[in-house]
């Protein structure tokens, strides 16, 4: 049932898995200027008719493998019916501008579509995750274009915020671990926000879950947020999922947030809640 | 309800996992002469009374990290009660003789006992697993002696099965993802083998498990092979699990070899499977 598959895709490596399959891709991106991979889970389903598809963005120093290969998410996927697209987290190549560290340039895209020189030529994740990734997805594979959802982690918990809340009509259910729900006010988004879009804090609110829902930016769907307790990142002041609640609490944005004692940032924590968050996404996707 | 905590155990890292606990620990091996490092999962049941242990061995090049990262075993163990234990696949450091490539050496100790130098002070990884591990285990985790599974992949089936062959009273369940069946008559098993033990293929039995099988060493349990028809180590002749299933027809060994159609030999193939594999274990260890 997919349509004809697009020229463009080159496919890297293909793996039986819960009775779908999981796949590797790459291809030149217009957005990002340069190849970009994504993994992809079809579901059994997908076989008999188009299916919903969730995206998942993944955190600081991730690639497209990290998700699909630690985070359990293909047996909920396949009991549900539901395709997994899994992004790389920036756009990377020897002609794409990067600076050391983890926590800016490669592996640290952080969803935006950067201002800055000389970020702006590739660093358009916003675009590609939300544009250019789901019109290959429908191109390229039985996925239904009505029903998205969006989730991630970390930072890319922010990106899937910030792309559900600008993009109701295209993300009908949202969820995220650990997010960075505040960047504008956290170490970690302050240097990411202020490299790629500029020290005009004014232009970051388009990239704060925060701000978006502070400033009417909300959705009618429930989101759901688990983040560990022992997350060293929350202590750090890093995620900040408290004023993302309180700034739903006061418009009125449907949200559960729940704090998890024992759990910390990593896959071990994603995977145990893994099931509830693919089953919040497939009781909107798949009812 | 653990016993005293040994002191030769170093915990480098824990993790909130399932509701139980992921840790990383490294410890001064006798049996190989270097630091080895396994990883264990504590299911919440732990906290009540000891518990069964699921000993799970890796295949070539694996370290104790690949196991609990991508198999998804916690979830199904939690659910049963079982400890979860996995070790590294060789002695490693600067004093432990290495060679070039992927196939013997650090990364594939292929759990024997080596008789040839220079391999054989510190390449004990069959002792090391039968003996000197659930040692420390029952020393420093609640586990419960008395019930002990083992299972594995690739290089660790084959020691999954050599192991619990030879160990019917330590090891109540037995079962293998895409084991290497016959190892004296495949191109891995025959390099390995013979630099390990020496040119006398006679010595060889003790580590295959078709030739242990023939030689009447079975166990009274049943043992479950999953084996994945697109897995190219099937078509070059590595695995065999034809020759163990034939030799175990012939005595009366009880075995269910299920050639899956689809599947490689990856860890999307072990995920899709380790449910059933752990309720296979659970299913005696648990009852």
């Amino acid at each position: 049932m997919a349509n004809e598959p697009s020229t463009t895709l080159t496919d890297l490596s293909q793996h039986g898995c819960f009775g779908g399959s999981v796949g590797i891709y790459s291809h030149p991106s217009e957005q990002c200027q340069c190849t970009m991979k994504f993994a992809v889970f079809v579901p059994p389903q997908a076989q008999i008719k188009p299916v919903p598809v969730l995206y998942y963005l993944s955190g600081l120093t991730c690639t497209e493998e990290n998700f699909i290969t630690k985070a359990g998410a293909q047996r909920y996927a396949a009991q549900h019916g539901l395709m997994l697209v899994a992004p790389d987290t920036s756009p990377r190549g020897e002609d794409v501008p990067d600076e050391e560290g983890w926590d800016f340039g490669s592996g640290a895209g952080f969803y935006v579509d950067a201002t800055e020189n000389p970020w702006t030529q590739n660093y358009r994740m916003y675009s590609y995750v939300t544009e250019e990734l789901p019109t290959l997805i429908h191109q390229n594979f039985a996925a239904d274009p009505a029903r998205q959802g969006i989730f991630g982690h970390s930072m890319g918990g922010h990106g899937a915020l910030v792309c559900g809340l600008r993009n109701p009509e295209k993300y009908q259910s949202i969820s995220a671990f650990a997010p960075i729900a505040a960047p504008s006010r956290c170490v970690w988004g302050q240097k990411a926000l202020g490299k790629y879009l500029g020290p005009d804090e004014s232009t970051w609110a388009a990239y704060d879950a925060s701000e978006l829902v502070r400033q009417k930016a909300q959705t009618n769907r429930h989101i759901l947020i688990d983040q560990g307790l022992a997350d060293p990142f929350l202590e750090q002041q890093q995620l900040k999922p408290e004023v993302f609640k309180t700034t739903c609490e006061e418009v009125g944005q449907p949200l559960t947030l729940r704090m998890q004692s024992g759990y910390d940032h990593g896959y071990y924590f994603i995977a145990t809640f893994m099931e509830d968050h693919v089953r919040h996404h497939a009781e909107v996707l798949c009812g």
